[in-house]
């Protein structure tokens, strides 16, 4: 008799769950060691890796859908501050005994929809089991043309700095999930829990930002603390006039509900935009773009010499905060 | 005032044990939210990425260094087998509360000398609290000349099947830190302990194989298993000599005390070793061309058509295995 060549448990989970969606030609159908691509001529690869952990960065009860988009979207936010392209990406998964198969099907669908959406396929990964909890690590790779990559380095005293979307509507989005009420109306409720849960990154505004920022990232730890990571890495300072930070109408509702939670939306974690430094010359070219992309962006301050970035109220008060950017440790 | 631009105790985390090692320009000293690389050119990335977790990869009371070399050896062990020369990793990790600054510095130090030694350096990556154990998961990509990334499709009948180092030993190893003794030396015990804690990659082997293989994996799950998947990808059976299977001084003493362990030897995990299948014209070559690379390969068999590889012992009687190879699932 043969030596036995029964498919494991492992590869057979790949096979039924994951191999249907590895539909680049360079995936190999999930069924070898490593997976191949043909980087583009000319081009830079941009490289990011980002996990999210249940009960970290995730509850236990979202969605398994939502989990995978979520895994997916943290990192095309990198790109797309970054002006790349997405190209692809590795999963590497590690589950708890007691995940079903309905789960499963539902986060490969998860990953399956927007790697269609965001044209970034799987190429790869490996599965394990853990004794912790659901632990979904994306690592991600783009392209930009050679020497083109934004980086949080390039701003320069007179730049124009930009947001794109909304600022704060996760983090409240957080607080409403948690019980906080506020009066809003349940479209406004359910607007501010939905940017909570599911990331919408700007990969459409990539190009703009590519041909016009001099630095950018993602705001993914609060605005504040963020964008002085911008200020402290380009060594200058800047000047954001707070009462033109974009709001969506629900966070204006919370905000003249309850004026303190003005910290936690330009300090809270989550927005998945984009705040980027436009020389002067370059400002009305990328209103342009950003309008021919469809994503709305607001100019919010200035570049100054010097260090720190101020954010000023309309009567001239310089705020402060508690904790400028979410961190884990 | 100025709104607070305070370090976060995650970026000083990252900047006192990860930035120091992070010594290629385009991982920015890790102070950007992506990294980038140039692709050399006419090359295919060859992509993977693997994740090793406390508690199931490892023993709580490893090493930090050695935990390190792992993460990245299994790894390396898989671009090796695809014929791949490494260009960089991106890590991903999670860590429990009560990683202390010892446990961090040594784990760092184990991702430099290694990262030094196969020439691979750290790209980026991202770091998270976990309630669940150490995770390490790495995303590692390599280059080959377009087009010649080596496949486990690709064996042919006729084909000669060579095996790089010696079979078993981790698997052994195991064994013997789990308290089995079989009468071995102190120098016995040690090299089957060693082959388990630090796999050896066969990085060196990479060219050769790419060269000459028609088909190669690692052997990270069993023999008997791994190789039974590249003949099952390949669409051919073979025809193993488990006499000429390679095996260490340490394993054969093992195995004349207990021939039971045969079947852990050749289907225990852990190996990181090379298996391929060489066209026969090419065999010399191939031999010749792994003693400049200075790694032993064994020709343990031939490809055959049909299905199923079968593992002939010296008195012509088939083996079978009660597991193939290993799986988490």
């Amino acid at each position: 008799m043969a030596a036995p060549d029964d498919i494991s448990a492992e590869d057979k989970l790949i096979a039924r769950f994951f191999q249907p969606i590895a539909i680049h030609p360079g995936a190999l159908g999930l069924s070898d060691d490593a997976a191949f691509i043909t980087p583009p001529p000319d081009c830079d690869l941009v490289l990011k890796s980002d996990a999210i952990i249940g009960g970290v960065h995730f509850l236990p009860d979202d969605a398994a859908q939502t989990v995978a988009s979520k895994a997916l979207r943290v990192n095309l936010s990198d790109l797309a501050a970054k002006g790349a392209r997405p190209l692809g990406f590795l999963l590497s998964l590690a589950l708890p005994a007691g995940i079903d198969d309905r789960w499963l099907t539902n986060f490969a669908e998860g990953l399956r929809s927007d790697s269609v959406l965001y044209g970034c396929p799987l190429f790869g990964g490996d599965t394990d089991r853990t004794p912790g909890p659901i632990t979904v690590s994306i690592a991600m790779f783009g392209s930009v043309p050679v020497g083109t990559m934004v980086r949080r380095a390039g701003a320069k005293p007179g730049d124009r700095v930009f947001v794109s979307g909304t600022i704060g509507d996760a983090a409240l989005g957080l607080a409403v999930r948690k019980g906080k009420d506020w009066k809003l109306s349940e479209a406004q409720r359910q607007h501010l829990v939905a940017r909570y849960l599911l990331p919408q990154p700007r990969n459409a505004l990539a190009e703009a930002v590519r041909k016009h920022a001099s630095a950018a990232m993602d705001v993914s730890d609060g605005l504040a603390g963020d964008f002085a990571k911008l200020c402290r890495t380009s060594q200058v300072g800047a000047s954001i006039a707070v009462e033109r930070i974009p709001l969506s109408d629900a966070a204006r509702v919370v905000l003249a509900a309850d004026p303190a939670m003005r910290e936690t939306a330009l300090s809270g974690g989550d927005d998945y935009e984009i705040v980027c430094t436009v020389p002067a010359a370059k400002a009305e070219s990328f209103r342009a773009a950003a309008q021919t992309a469809n994503v709305a962006v607001a100019e919010i301050g200035e570049i100054v010499a010097g260090e720190g970035a101020r954010f000023l109220a309309s009567d001239g008060e310089t705020l402060t905060f508690k904790r400028a950017a979410f961190s884990h440790f």
